[in-house]
């Protein structure tokens, strides 16, 4: 017997929506779901009659915000950008004071700014909330990265925290129910408050600049040990596979040895990854990463190394004709399989280290632009399950801010220092073999430089202000004077004509 | 005796403007001055006297406006944003049909769209002009990108072919007066018209872009040779002299000899880049170029992290703490410090070559979104005088553009491709040196990576499009089917709880 008003409701019925609906339903909250197409909110319901809390459908707008308890929590999953906006113009004159809207979508943090600011004005409550984990994560335990009115989002947290992924609260291991659809008992779960307005998205952001990090760097690895070694996927897949027991344990890694150990479906002889074509898409959350590291001015390279190298590996036509022309150098690598091996390891991690400083630099510096109070411990914590980057690892940083909450660089933490300083002669033969033997590694190089470029008390940008002094009258300061006094040399005018030609 | 209506008109007369309208007035042409602090106007004009064209000030825009030949020629010197927009908004109710403004400060090509789309429904034309070459390019000859209205730049051409710097034709070596002042005898004018609406500011700001990417490799090949070798400023300055003599030669590597000759003048002792903070400042147009490239997904890395490396220097703080905590590598360079030099001279070329190949493939691409018909050659032709980036090098990409217009990318010319070729050898060994040693070359390293990325025929992207198909369901293409065909496949679902914990 349905309750007469249901807990919450949910927008939007494309895989996303249905998987986070079913998710909820089977956490004993009774949904009203609706979808614009209303055959497909009908069929849907129709094939989920058993759910422990009932899905319930409405075809109008009018009777599913009817059908909800106040004040209405909404959940929408629709296409992020325009199709946000033209749902919530049409629930706004459907709602009532209080009422609390939360936007799933992949958002832009800046339109989840501008739309809670809004809906505040009218009296409504608004939370974006990341959610990550792709389709699985959604219908098992996502990750949860919710940000808006915080006394909203305390109406929402038995759903949300009830629905998130569970993590053991020591190893940080993803915790699994009896069986699939069935609760989790005890554990963590991946979701916290994150901070006010945009906060959750701008998180769920870094996380995926974090991620594109992640593929790429596994992508090095792949090539170096194909390239350098001429391995086989299935080999390679055994070697992910041993990877992942290790500090590189996870979600990507594990499935990294599952894809390199897969045969091709079509042909049922070759590797699968051998048949894949090699262009890669992107939907946008790794640029935005980037965009927002330029304009705050905060060094993100290898994130942005990530990107473009999505970007040249969609230009195939124009790779496949220069690869014709340009040549590359005659030398190989001829010392030890195993050795090389392990330094590939080490270099993967190395950068992966760099790469997640990088995106915990830019949550720190955002935090400061927008007036947030960001817990990294808390949002390492919460991308420890369900989301594509968990791993092993982010128990680390969930430790290193535990012990230093303020800490300027994941790099400075004692863990990852000692790690990085055993590991980085690896790392640097790594970087050097891919440049003389002429691989592609434009993340693991990326990272490298970002390590010793930090570690830096002196970088040569001397010079490169005394050319912005010389040329534009710049000015500069010096290392014998206080921060803040400003010089300048009258230089030689080498931009007027000189008497000879 | 002053002609009763000025050729030309400029407001704005901080320095640029000023140099501008001297520089105009120089070779003949009549020009009225404004500045919204009528005392500045009147002591620039006090100040100029006796120039071949005459300056006029005028106290108010009304009698600025009236003291112009019809249709008048407006440019714009204000502080890009709005500064221009402001100016614009004051200046058109006094104008009529046809009169012309033209902004040469360094507009955001979109604003510059905006206003030429704004400005031709009132009727009036609107030229964006990228000015490049600083305070001394403008006085004496700068390089002009301007873009907007075609027949409105016929127009301005007189003026615009008369004050940018010249070349020589053949050789691309920038050609001077007899004096300063003194109007330069034949050559190539380093301006032309670009394209429409925001095209010139468009090439001005990849223009800007590059000159990130010259900066910080210089910057590079200064920090390996001080960083291996030891170099003191001095001997250093004698190498870049040398360098200025061949391929590389170029006002950067010219003043960089310069500066690092150059003594400190408050100690007189110290070289004068011993006492420069390491600490680049930057006014945006490197972030607008990477941020550019991003969203329209075309691989600029080493521009990026030209970018990236600036905002590293500045965190001198952060830094200068991390590298009390943070080891690099024990090892040292212990070869032949003439061939370590000769190799960082290729490397530095190398990268060069493929900075300005991603600057170029960034102006390919934007023609194509905005519909302009851009000419590369002659793009580079006017990069060759008045601007920072000038080189003889230019010239290379000039002939290059001469021989095949529609040139996919610099690598691809036979002259490019024989010296990267040839230089290869080194670039690898520097960029290997410098990840072994732990000096960081962010750019060195990314050009590289640009480069072996850029032949291949594949790249490991298969495997981050199968990680995508597995936890995203985004599908993938096959290396035996016909492109924009996609597949998936069926994965375990690695996202669902398992049975076991």
């Amino acid at each position: 017997m349905p309750k007469t008003h249901s807990d919450i409701g949910l927008i939007g019925l494309a895989v996303m929506g249905q998987n986070l609906a079913l998710n909820i339903a089977d956490h004993g909250f009774q949904i009203t779901v609706y979808n614009r197409t209303t055959e497909k909110m009908e069929r849907f319901v129709a094939e989920n009659p058993n759910t422990p809390g009932g899905v319930i459908g409405k075809a109008t707008l009018e009777e599913f915000v009817q059908s909800l308890a106040k004040p209405r929590k909404i959940v929408i999953m629709v296409q992020a950008g325009k199709g946000t906006d033209a749902v919530i113009d049409s629930l706004v004159p459907l709602l009532e004071q209080n009422d609390i809207i939360v936007d799933g979508g992949n958002a832009q943090w800046t339109d989840t700014i501008r739309r809670e600011k809004a809906l505040k004005e009218k009296g409504l409550r608004f939370i974006g909330s990341g959610v990550s984990g792709g389709e699985e994560g959604a219908r098992f335990g996502p990750a949860l990265m919710p940000g808006g009115d915080r006394a909203a989002y305390k109406e929402l947290e038995p759903v949300w925290k009830a629905i998130a992924a569970k993590v053991d609260a020591k190893t940080g291991a993803q915790l699994s129910g009896a069986a699939p659809g069935k609760p989790i008992e005890g554990g963590v779960p991946c979701t916290a408050y994150i901070g006010e307005n945009g906060a959750g998205h701008y998180v769920k952001m870094c996380h995926n600049g974090i991620e594109y990090g992640d593929m790429q760097m596994i992508c090095e690895a792949y090539a170096l040990m194909s390239g350098l070694l001429g391995l086989k996927a299935a080999e390679m897949g055994e070697i992910f596979s041993e990877w992942n027991q290790g500090m590189l344990g996870s979600f990507l890694i594990e499935i990294t040895a599952d894809i390199l150990k897969q045969k091709d479906p079509a042909t049922k002889r070759k590797a699968f990854v051998d048949v894949v074509l090699d262009t890669a898409g992107q939907k946008g959350t790794g640029k935005w990463t980037s965009v927002s590291a330029l304009d705050m001015g905060v060094p993100a390279p290898t994130i942005a190394e990530s990107v473009f190298a999505r970007c040249i590996s969609a230009i195939k036509d124009e790779r496949v004709a220069a690869s014709k022309i340009l040549k590359g150098p005659g030398k190989k690598y001829r010392g030890s399989k195993k050795a090389l091996i392990a330094a590939i390891h080490d270099a993967l991690y190395c950068s992966k280290i760099c790469s997640y400083a990088q995106g915990f630099q830019l949550m720190r510096t955002a935090q400061k632009e927008y007036n947030w109070k960001l817990n990294f411990g808390e949002i390492a914590q919460i991308w420890r399950g369900g989301c594509i980057i968990r791993a092993v690892f982010l128990q680390k940083i969930t430790e290193a801010y535990a012990r230093k909450p303020d800490l300027a660089n994941l790099l400075l933490d004692p863990y990852f220092n000692k790690t990085v300083k055993n590991a980085q002669e690896n790392w640097r033969k790594v970087v050097s073999l891919a440049a003389e033997c002429g691989v592609p590694a434009p993340t693991f190089a990326s990272a490298l430089a970002y390590y010793d470029s930090y570690r830096s008390a002196r970088l040569p940008a001397n010079l490169l202000q005394a050319q912005r002094d010389y040329f534009g009258a710049h000015t500069y300061e010096r290392v014998d004077q206080p921060r803040g006094k400003f010089f300048h040399v009258d230089w030689p005018e080498k931009g007027r004509p000189q008497l000879e030609v």
